[in-house]
C-alpha cells in the first residue's frame, strides 16, 4: 500500500488529537506507528493512554517544552535537529507504516529545522511509509509537497472565555 | 471540572479521528468515555484498537451504514432516534465524563434527529459532562450552543487523485 503525506495545520483545536486518533486507527489495523513530538517535552494524558499500545506505537520527544513565550534557544535547535536526524533513520528503516511528526510545522516555522531537509526526507522515504505532520503555520513548500492538507480552523474557542488547557481534554 | 461542548465540523479529514484522539487522551487521564456513532455500522480499524480500552471507552452504533448514496430510510430515522434517546440517558447518568456523538451533525442535517432535541439534552446535562459532536454541516443553532467549534477545512485531498478510503488510515 502506498503511503501518503498528510498535514494537519491551522489555529484550531484537534491537530495533535487527530494524529493520536490516526495512530490508534493504524495500530488497530496492525500497523506499526512512530510518534515523534517536536518541541514538546514531558508527560501528557495521551502518553498514559498510549502505553497500552507500547507494542504498536513508539513515542519520542525532541523538545524541551514550550518556548513560544520566549525565543527558541540553542538547546531547542539542537533537540529539533537531533530529532530530524533520528526521524530520517526511522522513516528510512521502513519498519513503521505510519510516522507522525507532531509540531514539526512549528519547528520549521521557528527555524529549528530546515523545510528543504524535511522535504528531502519525505521524497526519499520508502513508498509504503505514511507521514503525518502537525502544527500551525505549515510551510507553503510543505503544503505543496503533501498529498492531503487539512486546516483546523477555529470558529469558536473557549480559551476566549478564559478556560485554560485541561488535563484529559487538551493535554 | 466543568464540561464543555465541542463541535468538529467541515469537509476536511480528521473529525472522527480527532474525536478518537480525544477519547484516548481522556481515558489516559482516567476519565470514562462514551463513544456513540450515528449513521455508522460495522467494524472500523479504530474499534479494533479501542478494544484495549474496553474498561474506559464504551462504543455503540446507531446506524445502518452509509445511506448518503441513497436517501435516508425509515430504518435510518428509527436507529438515529433510538440513539438520541439512549444518549440522553447516558449523558444524564453522569457516569461518563466525555460523551462523543460521532456524525450527529449529519444525523441532524438529514433530519434523522431534531436539533432542538439535541440542544435540550446538552442544556440539561450534568455540568461535568463534556460532549463532542462531529460531522459535516453542523447546524447553526448547534454552533451557537457550543463552547468550541473547529472546522476541518480541506485544503488538499488525495481523493481528488482517485485514492479510496484505506483500512488503518481512513477507516
Amino acid at each position: 500500500m502506498k503511503g501518503y503525506v498528510h498535514i494537519y495545520t491551522g489555529d484550531g483545536k484537534g491537530k495533535t488529537t487527530a494524529a493520536i486518533g490516526l495512530a490508534i486507527r493504524a495500530a488497530g489495523a496492525g500497523f506499526k506507528v512512530f510518534f515523534g513530538q517536536f518541541l514538546k517535552s514531558g508527560h501528557y494524558s495521551e502518553h498514559e493512554a498510549l502505553k497500552r499500545f507500547s507494542d504498536m506505537i513508539e513515542i519520542r520527544q525532541y523538545g524541551r517544552g514550550c518556548f513560544i513565550k520566549n525565543k527558541p534557544q540553542k538547546e531547542d535547535v539542537e533537540a529539533a535537529r537531533r530529532g530530524l536526524s533520528e526521524v530520517k533513520d526511522i522513516i528510512n528503516s521502513g519498519k513503521y507504516n505510519l510516522v507522525i511528526l507532531d509540531e514539526a510545522n512549528i519547528a520549521v516555522y521557528y527555524g529549528l529545522i530546515e523545510v528543504d531537509q524535511l522535504i528531502e526526507i519525505l521524497r526519499q522515504r520508502p513508498s509504503h511509509v505514511e507521514v503525518v505532520i502537525t502544527g500551525r503555520n505549515a510551510d507553503p513548500k510543505l503544503i505543496e509537497e503533501a498529498d492531503l492538507v487539512t486546516e483546523m480552523r477555529e470558529i469558536k474557542h473557549y480559551y476566549r472565555k478564559g478556560v485554560l488547557a485541561r488535563i484529559g481534554i487538551e493535554r
